[in-house]
């Protein structure tokens, strides 16, 4: 293990080693949503063509493409492909149609917020739109394609703001995959890291696997890795013996929804990070874009808890990892309090408790 | 989900349902060690027969055999059958090799300090028997039976004194397996658990699946439903968002070696459980017999943690589940401090802080 700026000294500019990650984008004939098919990572790199709705809700339902900011990007981008079969009907069908397909597309994952977002903000310009159906794709390309935009501009402010927090030489704990693979840019909990990275901070990550479905040791590892940032992968429940042993200086996640109050959902063991951080004195960082806040939702307890089969974790990796006839418990998301958030970081800067995300901020954002 | 009692009204006695499990015990012609092979738990139920040293010392090193009190019955029995091929030598050559034999197995792991309890007891009792090679064999197989049945005696006192930390209708959490399998008898941490499904209480189980080697989603959970008590499988990183949502009244692990000031050297994420049940009022107990007292060790900080291979992470069950270019850290334990544990649990009784284990427990355990 190297800090990779003394391995190779490349970090000066913005990481100029590597190509960006595309997460989802258009196709080159712009028929199809390309995504990276994440549930090939590490073992291999594979992108997939998304055709039609099928396709599109397939995807984000096994998790071929994850992370609340993506899932926004490939659910509008989604509906446009979906869309596309259609452009001969008559109006009124066709926005039926945009309706069965929006619908079809929102219900695929109940907890992260940027998805609904997306879709709200596509029917709002689907409606402003006057002409026939060929009309309407168009400017539903065009929406969708300004939402990838402003994803992977948010992700910048959002390293930019988050560039505050970490000192140089940090020691930085993060869960799941907040990176460059959860958004069109170059991450929410990740973009700071890079952009210290890219300064010539010497940053070293841990990540925690994530079970089930190990997005930190699969995703999180592979993209710091492959930017040449430190990374070294724990198990989730490694993460509190190593804040007692002082060697992690903060700890910095994604959101998938934060409420009015400050809770936020993310990722399964979130939780347990925060009160691990809380217990050590260790601070405890949330960064995600403001089209995550969610003011209609006034704290956690009112977010809805999206559960996942049995089998992810009784099958884990392909064998049988645990014993058949036991239960299994396996939601998707838990809910950490506002209390144990010493920070979250959007794209509208460093927000400090008491929260109050009451003011809708992304539409303010898109409106400025 | 049920409560096994209302399923099948079976649990009036002790389990008679099913067999006992015998983790590690002779074989019939006392030629070899019998164990259960662990690793192929739960797809398959495999009694493995080891003839010799390295059998021995590959078992415990590979973790077909493990738990505290299971490799320092199976140290000592492995001993004997390590020795039998040089029945016929000379006195002398003979003790030479008794001695290597017992450095090896007491080499295979460090932590524990049941195994290296159990090769010094076998060598106190060989340096106290006169006469040839068969006779000193003679004497340590009685010894290492005797280890055995102290062993089965321990789990059942220790059951019995835990009853008293369980009230029916407990839903409990546990992390690694400290059941039978990691036992002779009954195990430790799930000893009261057995006694009162036994006796008919209504008990619920959450075992933490314990990455990386998942002994408690193969284990626990697979001994569980054998005696048909409801068992639930998490993820580790669960744990604390389960007792966020008021769904564990308290948590029960083993121990592997248990220093003089109370501090717990035990399975890897049991400190994080700990730290959980602390943020949250859940009592923390610990289960151990008192060979696991090492008045020798001041504290945690003087045990040394087995580091293990980066593969247990990076390629769990075949697959590859992490970056190939990460680091990964990868310790088989780590240390609850005793200002966590809310009670220690042995053969001797319910121990409450401050814990003073000056006190050479199980050596006037074994001469009382």
């Amino acid at each position: 293990m190297h800090a990779a700026r003394n391995d190779n000294g490349v970090l000066g500019g913005y990481l100029p080693r590597v190509q960006p990650i595309r997460t989802v984008d258009w196709a080159p004939d712009g028929a199809a949503v390309r995504i990276i098919d994440q549930r090939h990572l590490p073992a291999s790199f594979v992108e997939r063509d998304l055709h039609g709705l099928e396709d599109v809700c397939d995807a984000i339902r096994s998790l071929a493409v994850r992370g609340a900011p993506a899932i926004g990007v490939a659910g509008a981008m989604g509906m446009v492909v979906a869309l596309l079969p259609y452009v001969g009907d008559p109006t009124e069908p066709f926005m039926d149609r945009l309706r069965v397909v929006a619908a079809a597309i929102r219900g695929t994952r109940p907890t992260a917020v940027n998805l609904p977002w997306a879709i709200d903000r596509m029917l709002r310009q689907a409606s402003a739109t006057a002409g026939p159906p060929a009309s309407v794709i168009a400017a539903l390309r065009e929406e969708a394609t300004a939402i990838r935009d402003e994803d992977r501009a948010m992700c910048e402010r959002i390293g930019e703001h988050g560039l505050a927090l970490i000192a140089d030489g940090a020691r930085v704990l993060t869960h799941c995959n907040a990176g460059a693979l959860a958004t069109a840019g170059i991450g929410t909990a990740l973009a700071p890291i890079y952009l210290a990275a890219a300064r010539g901070q010497c940053i070293e990550v841990f990540a925690g696997e994530t079970r089930p479905l190990l997005q930190g040791s699969r995703l999180t590892a592979w993209e710091l890795s492959r930017a040449g940032i430190r990374v070294t992968v724990i198990a989730d429940n490694m993460a509190a013996s190593l804040m007692r042993a002082g060697r992690i200086d903060l700890c910095i996640v994604g959101a998938d929804r934060i409420a009015r109050n400050g809770d936020v959902a993310n990722k399964v063991g979130t939780y347990a990070v925060a009160v691990a951080a809380r217990h050590h004195g260790i601070p405890f960082y949330v960064a995600a874009p403001a089209s995550t806040f969610d003011p209609a939702t006034p704290n956690g307890d009112a977010i809805e808890i999206e559960q996942r089969h049995a089998d992810e974790v009784r099958r884990g990796f392909g064998a049988l990892t645990a014993a058949e006839e036991a239960a299994v418990y396996n939601p998707a998301f838990d809910i950490t309090p506002a209390a144990l958030v010493s920070a979250i970081v959007s794209d509208r800067g460093v927000h400090r408790p008491p929260y109050d995300f009451s003011v809708d901020h992304h539409i303010a954002s898109a409106v400025a």
